[in-house]
């Protein structure tokens, strides 16, 4: 039992005071945790365009003085009371979809939403309604119920999972974020169905998982589409059978054109991986007449629609989406690492950056480059 | 065998020579049918809003002079060279929706397209490119691959499927469309859960049709939305257990609101029967987050277009559609006349007005009143 048990723990964390400006790092202060809460000792971070997002000021949601980061594994460092689904010692990935398995949506069967702390965890609190942390006298908010861009965190009980020890951490934390949903969306949500046709728009970590889903599901074609070139080598190291930049198509080729003729009418399945609603667009009517699915993984900006003629629905396409890939954290995530140690599941090929937290704002800028796939943040440093 | 085999036949039709004028009736000469083409003596036909449509000029893809109508019943006159699926005499269905058992669509398994004569079927033809209807010295185009507003008509034999001969063919007539719409939107396209809560917007044939199919499926909750209150009595006597008026709620309460309200976070399905993109958009929001369904069959008026934030797709709402309610017309629309015939599927009850084919231009007004659901016309007058 570590001596912090009780305590509030002092220790570094990036905070973001305000929308636009660089994140500060800061002594901060993490009370302990209160009833069915955990405190983890956070080890690795990713830091995903979600959190740069926030940090922008463009999400209408977004509320400051906050800690980010949402992608984030580490042990747990002590436990509140009721505490029952991980114990002190634990190795955990933080889970900004919590799993509580009790309320409507957890019942159902159909989704990996879980509706117990949406309130809360929208809010920037804990499910009390207050903080666990405090930097210079004032509460700092909680972000998407994980706040993994410091040494330690609280979390609600719900939105932590146990994993394997033996799988490092510095891959784990990634399994908090962009390769489940990419993974999980292909697989759960799609469930693509072997000898199909696939495109995926953007070849992130998202739409990279994407494609080891597919490759794993036995999809017959794996067209990636990214404006980048340099994301052509990418996509053919994790399995896809086809690239196409959608900015060197032959005038007057449009890239729905395009993909309808490399699959004689049409995607089985298209995966948006950008958040752009005109690719969104253009997914949905890349799938073939009767029976294509285009399943919307990115997160468009605010206020932006999507929008298309209803006769592509009315002759058999459908539009879907997920988050987090559909993939329920607590009752799944330890798969997805057994997936990682029996070599099934590519993860260490996406981190192309290593940074400690104090460099966030470094690991941000190179986010926004070309050749950045995952930047890994250590937490000790 | 009629002596008429082999012969071209002089009738009555009902003649659109013109967007936005009345249908003339008309003698017209129909042809003898050719390889793989069914002549069939048209008993009954329905009238539908997508014949109005079309006569409206407000369809981009309409063409005249053409013979309309797509709902309609009759006997086999003669048959072409080749045709082995209808034999004379037979009591036959006319199908909008072809299925020729062998294309990509019909293999599939996944759809009830058929992608055989989609092109002719598209320019007002038959599938050598040619029509069977003359006029004045005229070609008539051919409609929706039917026709049915004609003593006589020509069809694929793919366009037509015999059904059981007790079946009155001024029933069967409103299985060419309307009812196998709504019918088959709740039981195959959405396969409406047993126990769950489904909302109907638009109460004319289809959504009355939506109805019974979700009374089948064993649906908890069957609301209906119409701003016409005359539809109330019509919904609760197909099996509706609410109506809402959305004219009719308190200031600031929208119907999206409405229905979240009364089924505890949203609808399992929603159905729009109206054509209306607003109402689609509804539709959609008002589903429950995580899994509910929206089905699109109405038909929108050219270059509109259906929006919504990608927000309601990522948290699990899924927006399809689908014509002819997935049905396949060859292989399946004699299980809807037993469905008839065993008492299970309303139909009589659809048919609010009678007419003759020389009414026609009545039936079309009568149509656009609130209190017509099916008007049939009898061909033979």
């Amino acid at each position: 039992m570590a001596d912090t048990v009780g305590k509030t723990i002092t220790c570094k964390a990036a905070v973001a005071w305000e929308a636009g400006k660089p994140l500060s790092i800061e002594d901060i202060e993490v009370l302990p945790p209160r009833a069915h809460e955990v405190r983890i000792q956070i080890k690795y971070t990713g830091v995903c365009h979600t959190d740069a997002y926030t940090l922008s000021g463009k999400d209408p949601e977004g509320a400051f003085p906050v800690v980010l980061g949402h992608e984030g594994a580490g042990i747990v460092e002590s436990i509140g009371e009721g505490v029952t689904s991980v114990k002190v010692g634990d190795h955990v990935v933080a889970l900004y979809t919590p799993e509580c398995k009790e309320c409507k949506f957890c019942k159902s069967g159909k989704t990996n939403l879980c509706g117990k702390i949406r309130a809360t965890q929208g809010k920037g609190v804990m499910p009390d309604g207050t903080s666990r942390f405090k930097c210079k006298g004032q509460d700092l908010l909680h972000f998407m119920g994980t706040s993994t861009f410091s040494q330690y965190t609280v979390v609600a009980d719900i939105s932590v999972v146990a994993v394997q020890p033996e799988a490092p951490m510095d891959r784990t934390c990634l399994l908090g974020c962009g390769i489940t949903t990419g993974y999980g969306a292909a697989r759960n949500t799609a469930n693509v169905e072997k000898g199909s046709n696939v495109a995926i728009f953007g070849a992130g970590c998202v739409g990279l998982s994407v494609v080891q889903g597919a490759v794993e599901q036995g999809a017959a074609k794996i067209i990636v589409v990214d404006v980048n070139p340099t994301k052509e080598e990418w996509a053919f190291k994790f399995g896809a059978t086809d690239f196409v930049n959608p900015t060197k198509l032959p005038e007057g080729q449009t890239i729905v054109d395009k993909l309808i003729e490399m699959t004689d009418g049409g995607c089985d399945y298209t995966f948006d991986c950008t958040g752009n609603v005109g690719v969104m667009r253009a997914a949905l009517e890349a799938c073939h007449k009767g029976w294509g699915q285009s399943i919307v993984i990115g997160v468009a900006a605010a206020g932006q629609e999507i929008s298309t003629r209803p006769f592509q629905l009315v002759t058999g396409r459908v539009w879907k989406g997920c988050a987090f890939g559909g993939v329920k954290g607590r009752s799944q995530l330890p798969n997805l690492v057994g997936d990682y140690l029996a070599g099934k599941l590519k993860v260490d090929e996406f981190i192309t950056h290593r940074k400690n937290l104090t460099e966030i704002n470094e690991a941000f800028d190179i986010m926004k480059q070309g050749d950045c796939i995952r930047a890994v943040l250590d937490c000790s440093k």
